[in-house]
């Protein structure tokens, strides 16, 4: 042991005299030289700034000569002090108060498609209702034959089932229909997010209490101050709706429907009824507030549809973006999220030249119906101002449009649905900044 | 609107006068027969204890009728405090102290198979080491054409892919080897976590620095006080070994080895070495004390076997267990975890009668490789005793072992992978405990 160590050390030290004994040239073409794949990129970040800075090799830090805190010390785990920066943010003006109001992802700062739990975007109509979850019931009744009053632990009898699924506020980038406004990744698409829900099948529970003949919509009211309440079609309870208990393996958390959601997959997040406490079965749609006057689509004729649940196919780069400027030229691993309502993503292209030109992504992860999909390229940056753009795919063949044909087919007086491919400008200096071209 | 909230509020009256017109039998029999696939199991919940209890139909509660606080109260999300059990714990006498320690993940509280990362098991060998992200590095030598020293900006540069995998340490159910010993599933299975890992293919770093003929081996080794190390077989490395950055969406934790760690699919958690800081390459492993005085298995005729990576297919039923009592007779959704090392699930079988009588689980979600399964199955509990079990059978088509085979194999002198079917004694009042028969 003691020779194996000394033996470490020693090859620790070696390197170091080889850094220390190169000039800042020599030591820069040092580390390129193992960088061929990278083409010279990495080592630009590793050297740094300026000739003068110490080369640092991995010579034993502090933290490596001495005992860490133990266990118990954590017994609900935070993240690093050294990532503080990566929290939900709101944007002051876009509310008239916190207590109705959004908080956004912050998107540029995840990997993977699972959002945790603590960053998932919130959405309050009159805050957050504390719930005690031994007093909190659901009600299942209307065109029922058997209707039904369920504490938690009734409902957790029933057969459970678990899925990967995005969640996404149809208001999603509603603030670019005019043009681009919103300055950072997290809000122009962070009312967005993507879990494993657990719960009981909608279709469970409507067996167990026995919809009549003629039942055809389900009213899903929330337990929340403004009683939020949404109409679903019976088509898509008995698909794959799901009333959900737990998010990320742990029970919801409070800002996403504590004890108990509605998640409707790949449809607008504001029929994912939180705080569930009521399903009515009936034979018509309700037209509630929150189906008429907002959650509607208002076209450039002045109608306004109603009742379009799917989140279309979209995607966005999330790496460069305006949170994640680059530092210097070289090779990058470009990533970003595509996500569709309809079904799996199929293929994602990203340009870099404003869509004149397009280069296919891989795919990196799982491909699941109706959840985040990671996508990534290499792309070696010479410096030079670039466009970068995502357009995604998905498995019935939609394509993402562009804002000329989203704006041809819908208008601009819409707040909802905006999947239109989006535009980071990236400038000489790595920074990145959100523009719009059609 | 209005009209709509004075018809709800008079339907929930209704309910609610309904409620109280009945006897307590009545009251009974009116749920019961709303719930005739359960048979009657939930209605003995929600009617609860005794006649006199009144009956609660889902009138309005306070939190109902208020609004609550809104954003930016919660930047990063916390559990409700009404799940304030749901914690890692330790066991005091199991470690020397609280720095070289252990703590366990609350799999009773868990849903779905990913681990949420404040809840995921902690095991250290020198305590937590608290790294300066910028100031880290790791190093790659030994058998390669270029060795190399990468920034945590460095490593970001390479493809990054995505796997969900489980994570567990070969002293899971350690303690049980010569009989029933913990009396919780936390302490019997808890050194368990599955998580979404996201980071750079091992393999692609390899290519990267350019291995040498004749390298076989690979030593990772740790920034920790104990700098913990262990040699890692090529061929692993080649195959699916991530160098991993996040874990379910968000940087790593701290005590999961923020700001890097290794993950081997499916092998021991503890070659998954945490707060990585150096790869050699070279052609034999190292016998590091980790592999040697540790983490090898004494076998009956007192020899030792060393380098058993894999976690073999493994199983057991997370409800009911002891901290989840049942609480009733009636219909219940038994359930449970089941993994291996060596690929996908293929079968669990649940028994209710200590292995004589067995009945084919379903399974839950997503079946993915070298990572948790959720299974589940409907019983009918009679309220009588019961002895309780899981096997599991993995793609391979090797089923997990009884404690008699897995005796006859290794003998009892043991600490390490331990995967025998487990028992919960089910009492006729609903408790739990933790026993074993061969």
């Amino acid at each position: 042991m003691q020779k194996l160590q000394q033996e470490t050390d020693r090859l620790i030290q070696t390197v170091a005299r080889e850094g220390d004994r190169l000039s800042g040239t020599d030591r820069r073409k040092f580390l390129r030289n193992g960088l061929t794949l990278l083409g010279g990129a990495a080592a630009a970040v590793t050297t740094g700034a300026s000739a003068e800075e110490p080369f640092l090799p991995p010579a034993v830090p502090p933290w490596s000569k001495r005992l860490g805190p133990g266990v118990v010390t954590n017994p609900y785990g935070k993240p690093s002090p050294h990532e503080a920066h990566v929290v939900r943010r709101n944007v002051p003006w876009l509310t008239a108060d916190r207590i109705a109001s959004i908080s956004f992802t912050p998107l540029g700062d995840l990997k993977g498609i699972i959002t945790p739990s603590g960053l998932t975007f919130e959405r309050y109509h009159a805050g957050l209702p504390e719930i005690e979850p031994q007093k909190h019931r659901l009600m299942i009744h209307g065109m029922v034959d058997r209707p039904l009053i369920l504490s938690m632990d009734d409902l957790m009898r029933f057969p459970s089932t678990s899925m990967i699924r995005f969640l996404e506020c149809p208001a999603n980038g509603g603030m670019e229909w005019r043009g681009a406004q919103m300055d950072k990744l997290q809000f122009t698409h962070g009312m967005l997010a993507c879990a494993e829900w657990t719960g009981v099948l909608l279709s469970t529970i409507l067996q167990e209490v026995g919809v009549q003949k003629g039942a055809s919509w389900i009213l899903a009211e929330g337990a929340d101050g403004a009683h939020m309440a949404r109409s679903i079609p019976m088509d898509k309870a008995l698909d794959d709706a799901l009333i959900v208990y737990a998010q990320n393996g742990e029970a919801l958390r409070p800002e996403q429907g504590y004890p108990v959601r509605l998640i409707n997959p790949g449809w607008e997040g504001n029929t994912c009824i939180k705080w569930l406490r009521r399903l009515e079965i009936g034979d018509k749609p309700w037209h509630m507030r929150e189906e008429t006057s907002k959650y509607t689509d208002l076209m450039a004729d002045g109608r306004s549809r109603e009742f379009t649940f799917v989140q279309e196919c979209n995607s966005v780069v999330t790496n460069p973006c305006p949170e994640k400027p680059l530092k210097a030229k070289g090779k990058y691993w470009i990533e970003g999220l595509a996500w569709s309502g309809r079904g799996k993503i199929k293929a994602v292209d990203v340009s870099f030249d404003g869509g004149a030109n397009w280069r296919q992504a891989r795919v990196t992860g799982l491909v699941l119906p109706r959840a985040l999909t990671r996508f990534g390229l290499e792309w070696d940056w010479d410096g030079s101002p670039a466009l970068i753009q995502s357009r995604a795919m998905d498995e019935t063949g939609y394509v993402q449009p562009t804002y000329a044909q989203l704006r041809q087919a819908r208008g601009t007086n819409s707040i909802y649905h905006k999947n239109a491919i989006h535009t980071w400008r990236l400038h000489a200096d790595g920074q990145v900044t959100n523009v719009q071209i059609s």
